[in-house]
Formats: structure tokens, C-alpha cells, sequence
């Protein structure tokens, strides 16, 4: 995967958690997914959550029409912050602890 | 997004980490990712790492040229098993914790 760096100034986090507030219905604010199918972004690298946002805000290499909705009218900058809120919180990892063989 | 649950038994963990060895140079054994622009894994949603996983094999709503190249050879069973794995690991959640604004 690339690494893309959004050029400018440092992200502003607590800027990202207010844009991201319609992103918490199904990501929540501490970035632990509640829905199964929905990723957990908790904890997750910066740079691929920017990445993500970017594709799905071109709409070409990530195709999913909740997220090409969502990413749409996000700036550059909303891109940058939302990824580094998400990035930044520490929320116990849930994955999914149903029954299987080990 | 969409919930898919592979169907058939229940996956196997074990087998998935087999499977996955060629996954870890990027994703890590862990699952935590030491690469910029590489995601964490670990403790990540199953039914979301295994949608991830069919839409890279697909090829249409993900493209990404290594993805799509890893994914191609995978059956279902070892995209469920392999999604087990990632899931029941719990690395630290690292982020990135460069210089920003808070």
C-alpha cells in the first residue's frame, strides 16, 4: 500500500472527532465497531486510514456506497484529522469471539 | 457494509496462521503492522476481514495490486480461516504516534 502523507500542518485530532461525529452510528467515538461487517479503526495506522478516506472519497480503487457517501464532501484536512482521532484512540480489541476450532 | 459470514464449519485459527504466512511480511505475525500505510489486523472485526479479503480477491470494489495479487489464490475456507486469526490476535494498538496537534 502507499504511503500517503496529506501535506500541511500537523492533523488536529480533536478537530477530526467533531467532523467525525456522523462516522460514530457505526465506527463509535472510541473507534470500536459495535456492527459486525464494520471495521474497528481504533489504534489503526494513520496513514492507511488517510489512504482509505482517500480511495473511498475517489470512489475508483474502494467502491462501497456507504463509505464513497460518507468520504465525499470530506476535505483534505477533515481527512487528515478524522484519520488521526481514529488513530489515536485505545479501545479494547473486540474482534470476534465466536466459536471455532483453534 | 455488508455482513457476510462464509459459510461451512467454523474456522480454523491454526490453519489460518499457516495460510497467512505470506501475509506477515506487511501485516506482521501479530498482526500489527510496522509498515506505514499497512493496517493493523489485529483484533479486527472476522466478518469485516473477511469481506475485505473477497472484495480484494474480486478485484472490483478493492483494487490495490498487491492485495488483489495475495487474495487471488485464496478460497473461501482460507479467507475465513485466515480472518479468524487476525481477529483472535491482540497486539498493541500502535497507531501512529507522530507530532500533532491535540
Amino acid at each position: 500500500m502507499a504511503h500517503a502523507q496529506i501535506p500541511g500542518n500537523a492533523p488536529d485530532a480533536n478537530a477530526g472527532k467533531r467532523r467525525a461525529a456522523v462516522c460514530f452510528a457505526c465506527h463509535s467515538v472510541d473507534g470500536v465497531a459495535k456492527i459486525p461487517g464494520v471495521p474497528n479503526l481504533a489504534g489503526q495506522q494513520r496513514a492507511y486510514l488517510e489512504n482509505a478516506l482517500l480511495a473511498y472519497r475517489e470512489g475508483k480503487s474502494r467502491r462501497n456506497v456507504t463509505m464513497n457517501a460518507m468520504a465525499a464532501p470530506l476535505s483534505d484536512r477533515d481527512i487528515a484529522n478524522i484519520a488521526a482521532y481514529f488513530s489515536l484512540q485505545v479501545g479494547s480489541r473486540s474482534g470476534d469471539t465466536g466459536n471455532w476450532a483453534m
